[in-house]
């Protein structure tokens, strides 16, 4: 899945020139020559398919095969309320919830949350994440960061996803799947929060919490998930049943 | 999610004694304390729901709630064929695919593929990958690990994916999602696999050798994904398509 940056300045009529870092890893790393197809998109988000014309040792010139306006936003906005895993856990969920589309990531700390924050390190750690949301949205050409409104405590994020038409909170329960019959329980929202625990899972009061606030429970099954498996393959799983057959 | 480790030594009738660093970590990083309810399983890869009864400062006896037999077998084989990436994002893959239960990851090489490994050196990170995959089962509690076969030319995963009823090859398309219309249009396999590319994608070539063997086509839209992006979420789509609703 090749896709390259291109400065509109330097696309004109049907024909791109490419050079640089961009042009050097695509001819030195990965070895395309003339004839070769790509995909490319510009600072607009505009997306292009090419076909390399010609090239030196460190330019190509692209003839433009297809192209296609900014990626339109998602069809429906996916707000990831998720217990703050350990480590860098956090980063590695947001890239991925960058690349697949995802509207909103809210860390929050729970009764079983293990990381402590302080007031200063949230801060610092929202920075980081906007930073690493924000070169996913770079690299995957989307130019769509998820907003981040930094680390909230457990009622704030309920209350914050709350906001959202459809509501899950992924519970692990023996031998039940269950997302797939609340998905189709929900009809056409514009908008899912899915709430997500932290390595300790939830409490029972806090799901109970999260219930009351209209978030309906459900399990991914025999899979016992780490927390950033979970919120990925939730994610992946609610914008696979809200996609139109293309 | 808390989800522990009890040996089955240590249950008799309907309560278990959890000890050692298992109940260190419930009781001190966790904090959980009588009246906590969670997940255990055994190294026969039965299920537990568990509830504290009494702890002490390094052990806990807790009553057993529910059980459930080892997980069955996936309810589809996936097989997962995915260009080698580069550095360690194969691990994350595997990790990850062992969770979601994929019945086999396949790494090759093609003509885009980065990383370039010599017979010593595949032979070597094969071993790596398959303590990787064992850990990941260990940690989920499936004790279910994905086959890894090594690393294999393009055309030998090709063949070797095309043991499968269903077969897709993921290929970046501008705008086209296509994956839901491809897996609708498949019935009820007993088996997929997914043909993710590497780094630098597939050719043209590489497509068409792939349809030649029976894989279809298939997008996941404006998205441009990273490999372990990509290869991770058709992963999840495609569980998700066929999971059963509960």
């Amino acid at each position: 899945m090749p896709t390259f940056f291109v400065e509109r300045r330097n696309i004109e009529g049907d024909t791109a020139l490419l050079s640089g870092t961009e042009a050097g890893h695509m001819l030195r790393s990965l070895r395309l020559s003339p004839g070769d197809s790509f995909f490319a998109f510009d600072e607009a988000g505009n997306r292009y398919r090419m076909r390399i014309l010609e090239a030196t040792s460190r330019s190509l010139r692209a003839e433009i095969l297809e192209s296609s306006p900014p990626e339109p936003p998602p069809a429906i906005e996916i707000t990831l309320l998720v217990g703050l895993p350990k480590a860098d856990k956090l980063d590695f969920i947001l890239e991925k919830a960058t690349e697949l589309g995802c509207s909103r990531v809210i860390p929050f700390r729970s009764s079983r949350t293990i990381p402590r924050l302080g007031p200063q390190e949230a801060r610092r750690k929202r920075m980081r994440w906007e930073r690493v949301a924000l070169a996913a949205a770079k690299q995957c050409g989307s130019g769509r960061v998820p907003e981040i409104p930094g680390l909230l405590s457990y009622p704030e994020a309920v209350a914050a996803g709350a906001r959202s038409e459809g509501r899950v909170v992924l519970y692990e329960g023996v031998g039940r799947f269950g997302l797939k019959a609340t998905l189709s329980g929900m009809g056409s929202p514009k908008s899912v929060s899915l709430l997500v625990g932290p390595e300790g899972g939830f409490s029972e009061d806090e799901v109970r919490e999260a219930e009351a606030m209209g978030f309906v429970r459900a399990g991914l099954g025999q899979r016992i998930l780490r927390v950033d498996t979970a919120a990925l393959a939730a994610l992946c799983m609610v914008t696979y049943h809200f996609e139109a057959e293309a």
